[in-house]
C-alpha cells in the first residue's frame, strides 16, 4: 500500500522521528515494541526471519528493489528533504523499515541444545554490539546472552554493523546480572571468562576439552566486573605481544569465537 | 610553555581548527606534517614514541596530568567553549596535541628482518584501520603496508581506536599500487589474500610452514580487488558458518593474525 506523505510531521511517520537522537530512540522503540531496520539487504533480511513490519519509508527510486517484501504494510513514500528532516540525517542507504519486535524467549530456549554460547556483560556501543553478533553468528555459536545493561543489538546501528545477524541468532537478556554466571555453571556450561587477570590461562586452552562453553566478555572500557570474572570457571586471555594491553571488544570477541569454534571436543 | 587564548580565531590554533571535517582535516594534516593525538593516554605515548609535539591545546584541568611530556612546545591553555567552537566539538577527553610527522620509511627498511607482514589495500574508514593496527601489533606482526588509497592511520581517529598502536608498528605507504603484490613476493614473501574466491583454502592451511607471510586484506565494502587478489600466491578464507557472508575486516584481520601468528615454522 504505497502512501506519498510530504508533511514531515505527519502522525503516521512517527516511528521515524529524530533517529539521531540514540538515547531517546533507545527508549522509545523498546517501549512500543519496535526496531528499524535501514538499507535493503538488512530490510530483506528482517522479514525473511519472519519479523513483522508496521511500516516502509522511502524515496520513489528504492520502491521496485523491496516490492516483494512490502506484504499488507504501509509504504510511506516521502522525498529525500523529507526523510532528512523526519530522521534528523541523510538516509544514505535508501530504505528504513519499522518492524515488531517479538518477545524475548526465555532462557531455557534460547539455552535449548546449545552447544556454544555467548555472554556479554556491559557491552555499551552499538557498533560493538553488532560487530560481535556477527562474529560469533559467522564462528556457528548458538546462542548470545546479554546483561541487563548490555545495549540493544536491535539498534538500528547494531543491525547495520551486524548486516542483520541478530534476526537469525537466539538470544536474550539475563534475567539477573548477580547470579548470572553461577546459574550457568548449574545448568552445565564451563563458564570460560576473556580478561586479563593473573590466572588467566590461553584461551585455546581454556575451551580444550569443554562440552558446553559459555564465553564471557566484558565492556569496552573497564572489561568484566570484578564479580563476574571471579564468578566465572575459568579465566581465559588472547595471548598477545609485550606492551600491547587489550585488543578491541570486536576483535577479542571474533579470534575467541574463531578458537572456541575449532576446541576439540569433551 | 602555557599560553592562556581565549579567542577561537587565534592564529596559534590552526592546527586544531574544524576537526570534525574529515576529509579537510586529512588533506590539510598530511599536507602541513601534522598529526593530532586526542586523550592523555595516547598524547602521551606519541611522546614516548619519540614524535615531536607541536603544540598542545588543554583546558586548564587537564595541565597537571600531562606537565611532564610537554618539553618545549606550547601549551594553549583553554575554556571548553574555546576549544568546542575551535575544534567543532566536545573535547570530552581532555587533551590535543599536534605532532609533526616523521616521513615515511622506505620498503626497504620496513621489510628489513620482517616475518610477518599485513598488507591493507583500500580499507577507507579511520576506525577500521586504527583497529587493524591495534590487532596487528597484539599479535606481534612486525609491519603494515598500505595501499595508495588505504585511510591514514595517523588520522586522530585511527589513532584513538588503535590506542596508538600506530606509533610503534613499521609501516609505511606501498608507492606503487599494481606491482605491489608480485614486488612482496619477488622480496620472498608469501602472499596470503583474504578473500571469498572459490580457490581459498582454510587460513590455518594457507599459512603452515609459511617463513616470511604478507596476509593481504581488501577494503570494506568489495573486499579486494581482481588484480590483487589473482597476484597473491595464494588465497584464503575464514572458515564461516553456512549463509554468513563475511565478518567485518577489524574482526577478520584478528582472527587472521592472529591464526598467521600461530602458525607452524617453515
Amino acid at each position: 500500500m504505497l502512501t506519498p506523505i510530504s508533511d514531515p510531521s505527519d502522525a503516521r511517520l512517527a516511528d521515524y522521528r529524530d533517529l539521531r537522537d540514540v538515547q531517546l530512540r533507545e527508549h522509545l522503540e523498546i517501549e512500543n515494541g519496535l526496531f528499524l531496520a535501514e538499507g535493503e539487504k538488512v530490510v530483506r533480511r528482517a522479514v525473511e526471519a519472519g519479523f513483522t513490519p508496521r511500516s516502509f519509508l522511502m524515496a520513489e527510486k528504492w520502491i521496485d528493489g523491496l516490492a516483494e517484501v512490502f506484504g499488507e504494510a504501509p509504504v510511506y513514500v516521502v522525498d529525500e528533504s523529507v526523510s532528512e528532516e523526519l530522521t534528523g540525517f541523510h538516509v544514505h542507504r535508501g530504505a528504513l523499515a519499522a518492524f515488531e519486535r517479538k518477545p524475548l524467549p526465555s532462557l531455557d530456549e534460547v539455552l535449548d541444545g546449545a552447544r556454544s554460547v555467548l555472554v556479554l556483560e556491559d557491552v555499551v556501543d552499538h557498533t560493538n554490539v553488532g560487530a560481535v553478533f556477527r562474529s560469533a553468528a559467522a564462528m556457528d555459536f548458538d546462542a548470545i546472552l546479554l546483561a541487563p545493561r548490555c545495549a540493544d543489538p536491535l539498534y538500528r546501528r547494531a543491525i547495520k554493523v551486524g548486516m542483520g545477524a541478530v534476526f537469525s541468532m537466539r538470544w536474550t537478556r539475563l534475567p539477573d546480572w548477580h547470579s548470572a554466571l553461577p546459574d550457568l555453571s548449574a545448568r552445565g556450561f564451563n563458564t570460560v571468562a576473556l580478561t586479563l587477570a593473573p590466572d588467566a590461562v590461553p584461551i585455546e586452552e581454556a575451551v580444550a576439552g569443554v562440552d558446553r562453553l559459555a564465553l564471557v566478555l566484558g565492556s569496552e572500557g573497564r572489561g568484566l566486573s570484578a564479580r563476574w570474572e571471579q564468578a566465572a570457571d575459568q579465566r581465559a586471555i588472547i595471548p598477545m605481544a609485550a606492551g600491547i594491553d587489550s585488543l578491541n571488544v570486536a576483535a577479542a570477541s571474533a579470534v575467541a569465537c574463531y578458537v572456541a569454534a575449532r576446541r576439540t571436543g569433551a
